[in-house]
């Protein structure tokens, strides 16, 4: 339904797949309930949340993101957590390159 | 750097290289300037801002987005523009699924 895309666009346009992906398993289709935000915590952000199984840290990201206290997660609350997400990752990516000389910078 | 990568990691990872794409341009590194502001919205957010050459449309954005006013845009402020347009976009999508009934949904 789009016209050419850029990366930026694609990248956009994976957050909403990848949300309802998760979001349209069970109950309400275009939100996350516990099992869909834990699944897709652990299918999508293994790598960043260190495959943590236990419940807790699931728990906690439930609790943090579900700002209206429904038990459930929204997109936009969705949202909010992929950029905090992003901005720590960026600062992580920062950290390797204090100084300004590029350090075999990817393209 | 990363392990295997999800679709959602590589989205994120994509809004990190594009931010740094034009922010290292000039000046600041880390941050975008007015041109390199208005270089990234219209090559890769061209389809969504519907290729508007005008200044006006870059100077809203650039002052919506300045939230501190130091006439430079950093990543965080950057990530806020993203996750609202994203928020805009999925709006749009859910609009062409009003009923449940999917559509022919892409996969």
């Amino acid at each position: 339904v789009m016209g050419w895309t850029s990366d930026l666009e694609s990248a956009m346009q994976m957050l909403i797949k990848t949300f309802h992906k998760y979001s349209g398993k069970e109950g309400d289709k275009y939100t996350l309930n516990r099992g869909e935000l834990k699944e897709l915590l652990l299918e999508e952000l293994g790598t960043y949340l260190g495959n943590s199984k236990d419940n807790e840290a699931v728990e906690k990201v439930m609790n943090d993101l579900d700002a209206n206290n429904d038990g459930e997660v929204d997109f936009t609350e969705f949202i909010i957590l992929m950029g905090a997400l992003t901005v720590a990752c960026n600062d992580f990516f920062l950290e390797f390159k204090t100084d300004d000389k590029p350090k075999g910078q990817s393209s």
